[in-house]
């Protein structure tokens, strides 16, 4: 795959370069550690800080969601790799007002390990508190009784979206936690591969596809899903990812849900929305209503091909969180 | 290429049909035609109305952009190919608040004679004035001496932004034209093509490349550009796509410009910046100011690989421009 690269060892530096300098009113990095980025927009004094971060390549996942309404700062990894504890630190530093820092980050033994060090050295060093909601709506990772061993993939949009959401409106850390563990709660996610990225240090694919072939359930990595299986129609496509969502998380008549159908990167908007009109179709024979809709490159995985569908259900208070309006870099709400 | 498509030949009515669905608080489909948007956002009286459109494929071009802040309506072509007069009048009336009607649009042969038949359908059959502005902003695509031959690719953001701020500051639709006009004329870029997307009828490939070439100054449709040659570093294209840009519109120390990193559809946001990065470093150092960035998908070209780089001169009017907020369903600014 052909990229637009220099040293493929600097690719997460120069990025981060080109990102701070485009968008200077937005972010900025920490003169003590370059891959943790706070916002420079005011906060409120007495704001719980929202942290988010993961590895980098899922762009605009993790670095653009940070600005209003959302983010507070972001800890950033190399390539589909755990940032270390030292950038975590430092953004909870730089963003804890007195109220404390939620750590938002999907379920992976890296994260887990980094920003549960990070959240203790918080405590000892800085003694600040900290408490982490983790992202596991990918429902082709584990089985319904093992939720929380689930993966988070695109549904971690709607976490930070309600969290973030959720500081804003003055909550305290205990009820920003509750809030993005609500927001994972009720959500499911199921994508299909299409094509692979490629890592821009070895160049090499990141899984491994027939010519006419998809992969249901991927993982935003190139984790294997459920199976393979020929590449189907996009309104099959939808039917079954959609059908594997409501199993896991049965939706009834009446009930309101947001959905997110997420582009990995190459996937061109124009099948993105082929797929949302079948989703909208399914859901609307069974009554369920769509309260608000995101179709687009959410959480990317480089240029992999395919795209996932999240269904998050709504009760009132986290219709008020995805109303929150936002401005970000890479996603503004009004 | 794999894609998420049912037939082939109804793509663009698909996409449409979910789009709607999707967004109904900000567009619909006319009744008389489907393939003629318009927004659902009430516009002031004596407004003029802004009209956008070309070929489908490009999205988020064209019909991202109507909302507020910038088009009023599109008329949607097949893919890569003009929307016929029907739809474009169609859109001219109902978007037609007595103030009359701009068209905005890239200088393409099937678009300049569509769009100039809805133009005079628009004049005899229901009276209405229309005038027209057109995107030449692709440096590569004719000499600097032939500006008005030039194709128009993603500079045309930049002129929708303008005019579509212009008609809200409430301009007449001479002042419209002009503030298009002038955002054309102080808009140049330069691509370059990495990978072919393929058109979903065909599977054909857009274009050919070797395995390590890239395509200096290739167009949005698969144009041949200006020459091939060996896939270079990001720093090398940043380079290469500013010098031709700032060989063909100088600017000087002061100068201040908007700056658009433009995805052509499967190139990661990290490469993005990575070019960015290099265009602000050499804008710097030349001390041409940085008024405001964009980077990201505004216009593509499907699955196709690669980038362009956008630079428009700013004066007063261009900046407050530039500055107008905006709220349609693929693209937010405050």
């Amino acid at each position: 795959m052909k990229k637009l690269l220099n040293n493929p060892n600097h690719v997460v530096e120069e990025m981060l370069e080109g990102y701070v300098k485009a968008h200077p009113d937005y972010i900025k990095q920490s003169n003590q550690n370059k891959r943790a980025l706070v916002t420079t927009r005011q906060t409120k004094e007495n704001k719980v800080g929202i942290l988010i971060g993961g590895g980098s390549g899922h762009e605009p996942g993790f670095l653009g969601y940070v600005g209003e309404g959302m983010a507070d700062g972001v800890a950033v990894g190399n390539i589909f790799a755990s940032p270390s504890p030292d950038p975590i630190l430092e953004v909870t530093k730089a963003i804890d007002k007195g109220a404390g820092v939620a750590y938002l980050h999907g379920n992976y033994a890296g994260d887990v390990m980094n920003f549960g060090m990070a959240a203790e050295m918080a405590d000892l060093e800085e003694d600040i508190e900290v408490k982490i909601a983790l992202g596991s709506d990918d429902v082709a990772s584990a089985p319904k009784e093992e939720k929380k061993k689930r993966r988070g993939i695109a549904g971690e949009f709607f976490i930070f979206k309600s969290a973030g959401a959720a500081a804003d409106f003055g909550y305290d850390l205990d009820d920003v936690i509750r809030m993005a563990e609500k927001a994972n709660e009720n959500s499911r996610s199921m994508g299909v591969g299409l094509s692979p990225c490629a890592l821009p240090q070895t160049g090499e694919p990141s899984f491994e596809l027939g010519e006419n072939e998809m992969e249901i359930g991927l993982g935003h990595h190139g984790e294997p899903g459920i199976e393979k299986g020929p590449l189907a129609t996009a309104d099959e496509v939808a039917e079954r990812l959609v059908t594997d969502i409501l199993t896991d998380m049965p939706l009834t008549n009446q009930d309101e849900v947001a959905v997110l159908v997420n582009g990995l990167g190459s996937t061109p908007r124009m099948e993105l929305y082929i797929i949302f009109r079948r989703v909208e179709q399914i859901l609307s024979e069974k009554g369920i209503h769509i309260y608000r809709s995101y179709v687009g490159d959410y959480i990317t995985s480089l240029e992999m091909g395919g795209c996932s569908v999240t269904l998050m259900k709504l009760d009132d208070e986290l219709k008020k969180g995805i109303d929150h309006p936002v401005n970000c870099p890479m996603f503004v709400q009004k």
